[in-house]
């Protein structure tokens, strides 16, 4: 289909630049050249220079404080994070696909590389990092292709209609839903369609602020080469240097600043589809339209269980002028809460507003590095809420931190509403730097899963999203239930479990939560971790949480979509699946009806 | 389901209280006390005392300058505006389905009274409403039903799958997309389900700021009551005293005020849905959440084809604390189009913002009544501005008309933005009476195009969406092809072509076409109109317009969709609508294959 017309003044960028430096690890999360490590001092410390404020520096205060808070004197596990690749199970033949994508791809388009073929059949659950590093899977990708370009997509998905094999869309492999854990009983070859090679954007429309973007380009690539023509679409998950457009819209997606740019759905203008029944696409981008049944609508958490997203048009926004942090202490969450409530009643919000509650509050202090003196200027303020007037207590107190866009006016403005509302919330402004510290935090302290996994401890996140009302409840009954799970099992020292508020709407807000435990020793400990985990769900559904708030369902959270949605509900998306997908070609979302692959690696005891 | 947690501080209202005034048009737009006559000087009168400055009013200039536009002048048809019920087809047997459904409903909640029947088979096109007063239609519903509860939905559907039956959901019969009209090769019965007696607002939940209303309640019952407990729903489409909360969602309605409030996608958090395979709900209402293929999504713009929205819980504001409305002029259209594209790259938007053209912004003039002395008050103002040192022509001229919502602080910075960029675009403000007229009038001059079509001229509107960059050469386009289709027809004088802007975003706008001709003496008058209406709309799309902005499909524009979508997308509509209602029992979307019904009327003379 063409373009009715064409656009004036778009923009083609070239190809993106890929810094040789951002090698991606197999068996850990992030780029190489970050790890947590343990010095001669017996000190953390963390590798390379990517983090300000985390990356080359020692953090001697973050191990006895972790184990305090497990209330396990665990020993430090010697040597580097390095480990080999467990067994991965011979491909299956695919000859009939094989020739008929051989016509259309190159030799170095498909692999059946034991490691590329490991690394696509998992995403970062704590499970399947567990795996990775011991038992592996029964069951992976037999191969995994590389197209570049829609028609390569095409061909690849004809072949798989053809000679009835599985695909699984591939981008940044950052779920945390077990959504690219290939099912044990599936007899048929499975086929990974890894899409990071379609990582272009196609074009920038700047007068009508639009831009067209292939779906495996991940989230750092499209910052940088927006930025260079002064956009940015604005969204920016957790994983945003890794995961992919074509993700965040499978996934249903939200990024730490959608208050001001929207979340994936509200950024989303079109999208292109290859599907079992050929290739979805409109001939025309328009703002916003009516037009009876809309399969755009239907792509936007599909989790590629529908057909595999190649390209999208997105909005896109200036880059503002103007972009500042902050943060506000609370003596207690209930304090952070009803500020959180109040701002959200309001018509203006910080491009982004998180409130961490006490736990991670103290986090936040013991991973402040032993240089610059941070440390001590810290101190002395916190000597000086918790002694002075205001007597915050060290145990209880919380912390909100705040990012400010747009023009200098909005920024003055947005900042003048924020404080108004934190002080009569009695909160005190903690200062810009801890602002900072706290939202870039987020993509650094992603690393430390993986080394506490080193050392024998099991820790992930999960989120939901409830209304206000029932926020305090739920937050309350997850962490109740959290603990007495772990005692029921009579496992070792207690639970880390904390959270977080980090969206606000009108009507509530998203809760994310951190659960981790240490776990050497213990027979089933990811079984175990399984099933506190469900535990947690449960109440968070009892609770009037959601299932997902913006990690999506996956086969991991599969069950739980009974306790939500009656029958007909699911009925409905089973028959359209059927329907639009009759051989099951996209098989990404089947329900793995049993955890045979979790159980095995459980069996083996965490590394050791 | 129930409900896992109450939410505590939940309003129950009651019923919503019916104003015995409210009597509805069945062969006309509208309240059946408002008309636009004529009165004994052949000035044109507006009865009633709903619409402020319009209703009770003479407009004198109205008859005159619209003879001018037209270029006939064309006498006024006396009598009063009565029609006699055109005949209408005997209802087909339904006996199955009528004894299954006698078990659950009364009475008085089945009819085969023939008004009631023809006026559940259309919709508000010209040609429907020309049809309605002239030759009716071959097939129309041969019952309508009327339940009261989600139980007789349910029992309705089930009864309608046993027996064959067809069924379409009624609401405000507003839609101008044939939606509502029978297929006359329909062999089955076809059963009208009119949802307004399910009117209620459910539950209020002030604290997290939703309520649950029933699908059936019309816009004016929804305002008036969430007014009582001070908040609205932000929803204020053209038809919203008529239209219904489920017509809104299965159309993918527009609010005028969607810059404060979001379009319909936006407000909605959870509907209920009554299928062919069973109810759809869940468990839950949350703000936002990610749970895999999610049928809410395509329940919005399903258009009655899918099963019977029931009710839905949507999100409410608080109401506004401060209004005001305001008014700035143009040299002409490229200039308010610059000022409205300038507008939409700001952060801040007025809740309403609206560009009339130059002969819009005459028909505003003329709409003016006789009394109060407004017209001399213009006329000072618009001759200094057209022979003063601004030189505004007032054949070229334009206006914004303006409505600003929220906190004093908010209004105070909307206005104070939008006066800097008109200004920049050398506006002229126009005052706030005569922003606040062009805002109301919205709601009364629906009225004329009956009046109109009485006086043998036939006119309505169409809508579209398209980027900034294609807005002005779209219109051009759009204005050019209907001359020049009305041309060669060799229709009497000269069309009614005119638009508006009357939605802003940040990537582009919504336009509003009316076109209108004197159709007296033509032969096939419908006819002709459909088709330039259809040399419009592949114009439209040519130019890279949408098929509609927030009207819909229905059957009308279903001829299009092949026009903007690929085949496979197409393909999957269809796949997807059997897999969800294998038997087509909610055939309400499917293709009008020929236009027989309005080739049939339209072979009778215009009003004539």
């Amino acid at each position: 289909m063409t373009e009715p017309s064409k656009v004036k003044g778009r923009i083609h960028p070239g190809p993106p630049k890929h810094d040789p430096r951002d090698t991606i690890s197999t068996q850990a999360w992030g780029f190489e050249d970050t790890t947590f490590a343990v010095d001669s001092t017996g000190a953390i410390t963390v590798t390379g220079d990517r983090y300000p404020g985390l990356s080359g520096e020692r953090l001697p205060d973050l191990l006895p404080w972790f184990r305090k808070v497990v209330e396990v004197d665990f020993p430090l596990e010697p040597g580097e994070a390095h480990f080999e690749l467990p067994p991965v199970p011979e491909p299956r033949s695919a000859n009939g696909f094989l020739a008929e994508i051989d016509q259309s791809l190159d030799a170095d388009q498909i692999t059946t590389d034991p490691a590329v073929r490991l690394r696509h059949g998992h995403g970062h659950t704590v499970s399947e990092i567990n795996a990775v590093r011991t038992s592996g899977f029964s069951r992976i990708p037999d191969y995994v292709v590389f197209p570049e370009n829609e028609d390569e997509v095409s061909a690849i998905v004809r072949a798989a209609v053809h000679a009835g094999v599985v695909l699984m869309p591939y981008g940044g492999g950052t779920n945390v839903t077990e959504a690219l854990r290939c099912l044990p009983y599936e007899e048929r070859p499975i086929v990974s369609v890894d899409m990071t090679r379609m990582d272009r954007i196609e074009w920038i429309d700047p007068v009508n602020r639009m831009a067209k973007i292939q779906a495996g380009a991940a989230g750092r690539l499209i910052q940088a080469q927006l930025a260079e023509h002064g956009f940015t679409m604005g969204h920016e998950p957790d994983s945003v240097e890794f995961s992919t457009l074509g993700g965040w819209i499978a996934t249903n997606a939200s990024g730490m600043k959608k208050n001001r740019y929207g979340n994936i759905e509200d950024i989303l203008l079109d999208v292109t589809v290859v599907s079992a029944l050929g290739k979805l696409e409109r001939s025309q981008v328009v703002p916003r339209e009516s037009i009876g049944l809309d399969p755009k609508l239907w792509i936007i958490g599909s989790e590629g269980s529908l057909g595999i997203i190649t390209s999208a048009v997105v909005k896109l926004f200036p880059l503002p002028s103007e972009r500042r942090y902050g943060s506000v202490v609370f003596k207690k969450f209930e304090s952070g809460l009803a500020f959180m409530y109040e701002l959200a009643q309001q018509d203006v919000y910080p491009a982004s507003v998180r409130l961490v509650d006490n736990l991670q509050f103290q986090f936040g202090q013991v991973l402040k590095p032993a240089s610059k003196g941070a440390k001590k200027v810290k101190s002395k303020v916190e000597k000086w809420l918790v002694t002075g007037p205001l007597g915050f207590d060290p145990g209880e107190m919380v912390a909100v931190t705040l990012v400010f866009e747009g023009t200098k006016e909005e920024v003055d403005r947005q900042e003048k509403l924020v404080y108004q509302l934190s002080k009569k919330h009695k909160g005190f402004k903690g200062g810009a730097e801890n602002g900072k510290r706290g939202y870039l935090l987020t993509f650094g302290i992603a690393y430390i899963r993986d080394f506490v996994l080193q050392h024998n401890i099991l820790g992930e996140s999960f989120e939901t999203s409830v209304p206000w009302s029932q926020a305090q409840d739920l937050v309350d009954r997850v962490k109740r239930a959290i603990y007495q799970a772990h005692d029921e099992r009579k496992l070792p020292g207690r639970p880390f479990v904390s959270c977080r508020v980090t969206q606000i709407y009108e009507t509530g807000c998203c809760i994310y939560f951190y659960m981790a435990f240490y776990a050497k020793g213990v027979a089933d400990a990811v079984g175990a971790y399984h099933e506190i985990e469900s535990v947690a769900r449960k109440e968070v559904i009892a609770a009037g949480g959601s299932i997902s708030h913006h990690h999506g369902v996956g086969k991991l959270r599969l069950p739980f979509v009974n306790d939500i949605m009656s029958p007909a509900m699911q009925a409905w998306r089973e028959q359209m699946k059927f329907a639009l997908d009759p051989q099951g070609v996209f098989a990404a979302q089947l329900p793995l009806e049993s955890h045979d692959d979790a159980a095995q690696s459980a069996a083996v005891q965490v590394a050791s």
